[in-house]
């Protein structure tokens, strides 16, 4: 079984559809692709593969504390988010970690030689987090994750509630792991990155392969007390970004217009999404923070499978979500695309339901 | 300072001179640097990193089972060889490291949590390894780590002695790791990867780094036991080896004409370049195996700092080896490169040695 989405590899060798001709709702990318300036800087990065990278990936980790505003040793850069958060349950050793469900799979692979408490949300409230009710949770050498704005619900905690949850976790020596994968999609943000050094026990993990469209590449960087990060770069080998990722990472950064056109037509064509598949009798969207949306096909009929095995020879891919705890074979999640392909999405979704 | 050779980025902000105007003979690459198909493949892989890469790298591992004639649930493949080394320390957990030395000192690194024995090779016969000399060091759950040929010395051991080695250490359950990153310029080939199922403690890292000049996509493999590569999986996380070094290591793999060309191009510039370092009053370059020289400089009256010092103004890279255990600052390391590149090493070095 697949673990996960975005495996257009996968489906290509399924459906004979090449990975470029497949619309990928099931991973959780900028729809526009990469920016012009990530690709020009992979162009002329190109010449420098026959170079090992810079080790620790300085200059993108420099481009980065300066972003946040965060001093150099607190931020350690990583071949993608997960690297990162396999490596952090080796240096942190928790007694116990609290995963608030449903949440990203890989949290329970990355922590899989610590116990695990499964928290389930309730679907009641869009299965959103209330801070107030995990205070009694808390205890010392534990960890608690939370991704904020959560995949795959698509809920968001604000910050102020975050603060307090953080301020009972930091009395409790509870350490909090916040997975900030899609805050860039939330306007207006509400990262924690700047308030990181009045929480010793918060680590904060950031993707930059969702919104400028380099899962391809991998890129990812931690943010933690100078302690933390130290124990994280002896766990981790030296030059493990790869030379184009670092270019392209560092231009994406640089490319504001393009990430003012994504939030621009991500949050138009979410609107649209939303409010279109609540309108197909049997679809029940949730409330979306992110650049993706969790739908209940529970009065459809019909299970997200048998939706799934409709839409993915016709090259539409989605989400199933019933291998992620507390939920079951009756969601799937979407992610936002293009106008047009959007669009596909939802005539073809219609036609099979009116079938 | 520097852990490693090959920081073209770091030299580059200290001299001016851009990376890829250096001449880097502090990394041992291919000279030719990446085969015209793997750039093809790259080209053509731009397109797809708007994807996530294969989880686990499937393709490119069916393809390195067929190459060697292993099951494919005895390779695991990995961003870079170093991230394999890594993890084996935490799937492994050996008792002690046996750490013949000089050698590649991210070893060093990659089991800092272990109890490590360095076993000082001799000067006297140019720091090659005897097997029958480790006979009596070998114990249960200890971990005797063997690169062959040998970074940065030169030597190899012939698949003949291996063997004899290996079988002592199946009888004392000793672990084998042996790191083949520069079997490829070898000839004939010595490698025992297609002889990895007659000995179950035995584990094979790979890079394809080396010969295929792609040290800045990062890709190496590992190949063992089913039940080491099993546990390995489990604590590394999934897309790892990204879209493009997955694409150019596969096209790399198939790119016989220019294995050949790079081998021929070595084999008569090392012959050279040994023969015209002996030359130059001062210096002793050792045998060597692979695609690059150990030399030591202590009877020209200079510091191998000194020598650096005087060429990398001047474009030129070496490997300074005071940081290699059982090595002193009388021993520098240059990498075979291409006809006039080498004349330009050895113009320097006659030029600043005169003076």
């Amino acid at each position: 079984m697949q673990r996960h989405g975005g495996n257009v590899w996968l489906a290509q060798q399924t459906y004979g559809i090449t990975a470029n001709e497949l619309i990928d709702f099931s991973a959780n990318i900028n729809p526009l692709g990469p920016s012009p300036r990530a690709m020009e800087a992979l162009e002329r990065a190109k010449a420098y593969i026959r170079h090992y990278p810079e080790p620790q990936a300085e200059t993108l980790r420099l481009k980065l504390a300066s972003l946040w505003n965060l001093p150099e040793d607190m931020i350690i850069v990583g071949n993608g988010a997960a690297e990162l958060i396999y490596a952090l349950g080796r240096v942190l050793r928790p007694r116990r970690v609290l995963l608030p469900v449903p949440t990203f799979s890989e949290y329970a692979e990355s922590f899989a030689e610590q116990e695990r408490i499964a928290i389930y949300l309730k679907r009641d409230n869009y299965f959103s987090l209330q801070p107030e009710k995990l205070y009694p949770l808390l205890e010392p050498e534990n960890l608690l994750v939370i991704c904020n704005p959560n995949n795959p619900t698509g809920q968001l905690i604000n910050r102020v509630e975050l603060r307090g949850l953080l301020e009972q976790a930091k009395e409790k020596a509870t350490w909090v792991l916040l997975d900030e994968a899609f805050m860039d999609f939330v306007q207006p943000q509400q990262s924690l990155l700047e308030e990181l050094s009045l929480y010793p026990n918060l680590i904060i993990v950031r993707s930059l392969t969702k919104m400028y469209a380099l899962p391809g590449l991998r890129l990812g960087y931690l943010a933690a007390a100078p302690q933390i990060i130290k124990k994280l770069y002896k766990t981790l080998p030296p030059w493990r970004v790869n030379v184009l990722a670092q270019a392209a990472g560092l231009a994406s950064l640089q490319d504001q217009a393009y990430f003012n056109q994504t939030l621009a037509l991500v949050n138009r064509q979410k609107e649209f999404l939303v409010n279109a598949l609540a309108a197909i009798p049997g679809l029940t969207p949730l409330p979306a923070a992110a650049n993706f949306i969790l739908v209940e096909c529970r009065n459809s009929g019909f299970t997200a499978a048998a939706i799934k095995d409709y839409l993915a020879p016709r090259g539409i891919l989605l989400r199933l979500c019933h291998n992620f705890a507390g939920l079951d074979e009756h969601y799937f999640r979407v992610a936002v695309r293009t106008e047009g392909e959007n669009h596909k999405l939802l005539q073809n979704l219609q036609q099979f339901l009116k079938d």
